[in-house]
């Protein structure tokens, strides 16, 4: 990944990131401290669920897309944190063996007015299984301009 | 925490979740597999930064609420999952040592028009360091009503 700066998010350019896959021992481990749930931690209790078998928390789902963005490298360069995170909306159950991949796509980009070397960038995460999407969000990054010279 | 059922979850309701201490060592434990950049993970680099310190990922301080919000009960009698989750803000850094503090205050309730034996609650979880307000976000569950008789 080349060093990315504010003037590179153009609206709509998208980024790939490296597919994460997700094991029953991982699903569990995240949810034991995290999201002690009976269909996240207990695979025969979950079998007896709605679900009809074990899933990973929404709240693991979130931190492997996270984890995805950022190991792009999409921020190395100049992200500097962000205010927050919008619209997470679970659309369908992650299980163990699933092979988790994010899609990054620019939705928004403004200079802030208070500190012209920087601006907010909206990022638009969409995670797919092979049994479709799982996870849409979108999160705002503080990104450095490019510097002078 | 008694059995709560969507018929508990009246709008306004508060519930005070158990105090989360956050480590160094769990600040970069969890940012090494998910949010890995220099100010989680590595305390000098960390002190150069705009943060002049270690800080804990904003994706692990929603990790953190969402526990509290698990590990509290509330949903243990009836939660069936989520739709989702919006408007996370992430008010200030959380640094090693800090302990977190979550409220859960009940936001809106609906019952399903398609499956009348449950409903979407939204919570409001505030959560607070010694520092002041932290996070902020909202949750929706879908949480069972009260089985008849």
């Amino acid at each position: 990944m080349p060093e990315l700066y504010f003037e590179d998010f153009t609206i709509g350019r998208v980024f790939e990131t490296e597919p994460w896959p997700l094991s029953q021992d991982a699903i569990i481990a995240y949810a034991r401290r995290y999201d002690p749930q009976p269909y996240h931690i207990d695979p025969a209790a979950a079998e007896r669920t709605r679900f009809g078998g074990l899933i990973a928390s929404g709240f693991h789902s979130v931190a492997i897309a996270s984890g995805q963005f950022v190991r792009s490298g999409i921020l190395a360069a100049a992200g500097m944190g962000g205010p927050g995170m919008d619209d997470i909306r679970w659309l369908a159950p992650v299980r163990p063996g699933d092979v988790l991949r994010t899609t990054v796509t620019v939705r928004s980009a403004r200079v802030s007015q208070s500190k012209p070397d920087r601006g907010v960038v909206t990022f638009a995460l969409e995670t797919a299984s092979d049994a479709g999407t799982v996870l849409t969000l979108t999160v705002a990054v503080i990104i450095g301009l490019r510097p002078a010279g």
